[in-house]
């Protein structure tokens, strides 16, 4: 029989459906992306791939001299512009902020037909220290409320460019999504004296059933109440806030974990298409006891339909403590 | 450039994006589902065609005797199971709820090759009288706090089976969105006196720019922060916090002003995939003054990504005053 599963520091709940119930191998994909089978090294139509560069987008490079490994760019066409004034004005009964922010693209390597889960934790590093440079000077934008670090990997996650790469969005609001999450999670602290994440963790660190890998810094896990097959939190063992507070030896140990983690994604169901999303505080939000930053990983496995809109609860076919368990026995 | 826009109602922000700007013709679709082109009056291998019905699977029709015009069945792999009790139970720091509920699948019409957007307002009456009927029946399970009515038209917004159908679901919970929409409906009212759904659509209705269509109890309009193109709202002129208080004369109007904006769509965008919810109160919130119900149609027309899944906000290219004056054009 189903059942209903809460988030504990979301309190969102998903029902984990068995009378749909697909074994974790149901999930391995026909054909991988065509980033890595059918693509060449360079595409002289790409404009991420080197000697095509813009150079009149260019933001930032890693390494900052030589041939470069990472590399920011403005995105062409922004959700969000820079170059305006931040305005607040009423249209009717209607609020509207002027679509002030940043936009960057982060080509994550200057092959076109590589891909996350294909480099090396040394690459994936210098990809997390760009995130973090850029991060930090947008932050410096005193507009800014949130930033948005998300990489949209095969076409039905989003991605419209094959060159692998993701993107930052500097935003003027936190968004109330994430308002709702902080407020969950001050309750809980005011509850209990605990962070509800620190907690989480030790459960899933103690339990095993849903761990996926571990690391110096890091645990990863398929979430008790997983919205979607697969759904993975890479949370950092110690409590902090934001994503910008970590040590260089912490970002190196995250290239590592999300190495292993996509690797065995990559391998165990064939490249599936998948969101990485880092969930870091509010930029105004500088420590508090409460909040705690994290990867998430969502494999883009099933579909939303009406019950989800309607509900915002979603149905998920696959149990989370069996994908786990599948993906423990990937050979990275 | 871009603005972020507010719902008034919810306070989700959405980014309409002038800078990836569509025209509404650019979302006409390709080709037409082949439920209305390519299939036939009956199915002999369709679970819901005259002839198919498995008996022992039925709840209700309408009309109760003669030749059925809709059709309630059980839903062969449902989501929730009625059969089972309300346990509520914790694996270690996890909350569990057993999954109990009601999951029935409305059968809109016998003929396998139609869709509501083809069907006559009193065909779609008895669509809303089912919905109705079955609506007061579930609400006597005091088990279930929440019921979810909601049609997938199309692959894109989640339909599996071509003959037209929808679905009912009853939960245990109140999802924790619906909460918060619920929050913040309060929250106005405290500051104003008001119903935040009244106020958005006296203003929708003086402005008109948004405005698709109107009937004697009924209004539709694209959001003004639409999160995603051509999404509508249908909702009632007279605050009612549950459409199972709707009378008669009121579930055939809302017949008729549901063909009306389906039809736009239908005709004008060439039978987009969408979902169709009508949002309710909690069974329970018998009554007060700051919930509204409504019907919301969402076309899916778009896809969410990393941004979307890490903030909540959406990217919305269309500009809903010219989706809304697209619509108005479309000649029913």
């Amino acid at each position: 029989m189903a059942e209903l599963r809460q988030n504990m520091v979301t309190k969102e709940w998903v029902i984990i459906s068995n009378e749909r119930a697909k074994r974790p191998d149901n999930y391995i994909q026909s054909q991988r992306h065509p980033t890595t089978e059918t693509q060449t090294f360079f595409d002289p139509s790409c404009p991420f791939c080197p000697g095509n560069e813009e150079l009149d987008l260019e933001i930032e490079c890693l390494p900052p001299n030589g041939a470069w490994q990472t590399r920011v760019v403005y995105n062409k066409f922004p959700a969000l512009s820079k170059d305006d004034n931040l305005t607040r004005t009423f249209h009717g009964v209607h609020r509207t902020i002027s679509g002030v922010g940043h936009h960057e693209i982060v080509v994550e390597s200057p092959r076109h037909n590589t891909t996350l889960a294909l480099m090396s934790a040394i690459e994936i590093k210098l990809v997390l220290e760009t995130y973090y440079s850029r991060g930090w000077d947008i932050r410096k934008d005193p507009r800014i409320e949130q930033i948005i670090y998300f990489k949209n990997h095969g076409e039905r996650a989003g991605a419209s460019l094959k060159h692998p790469h993701s993107q930052i969005i500097g935003l003027p609001v936190v968004p109330g999504h994430i308002r709702s999450r902080i407020d969950e999670a001050r309750r809980y602290f005011d509850d209990t004296g605990n962070c509800a994440y620190c907690i989480m963790m030790g459960e899933e660190l103690e339990n095993k059933e849903r761990l996926v890998t571990t690391s110096e810094y890091f645990a990863a896990f398929v979430l008790y109440a997983a919205p979607s097959p697969f759904h993975i939190w890479v949370i950092p063992r110690k409590h902090s806030v934001s994503f910008l507070y970590s040590q260089a030896d912490e970002l190196a140990d995250l290239g590592h974990i999300v190495r292993d983690v996509l690797r065995r994604l990559y391998i165990g169901l064939r490249d599936p298409a998948y969101n990485l999303i880092i969930r870091s505080a509010p930029v105004k939000e500088i420590s508090n006891d409460y909040l705690h930053w994290y990867v998430t990983i969502v494999p883009r496995l099933s579909h939303t339909a009406g019950f989800e809109l309607g509900s915002g609860i979603f149905i998920n076919p696959a149990i989370p403590e069996e994908s786990a368990e599948f993906l423990r026995n990937v050979e990275i």
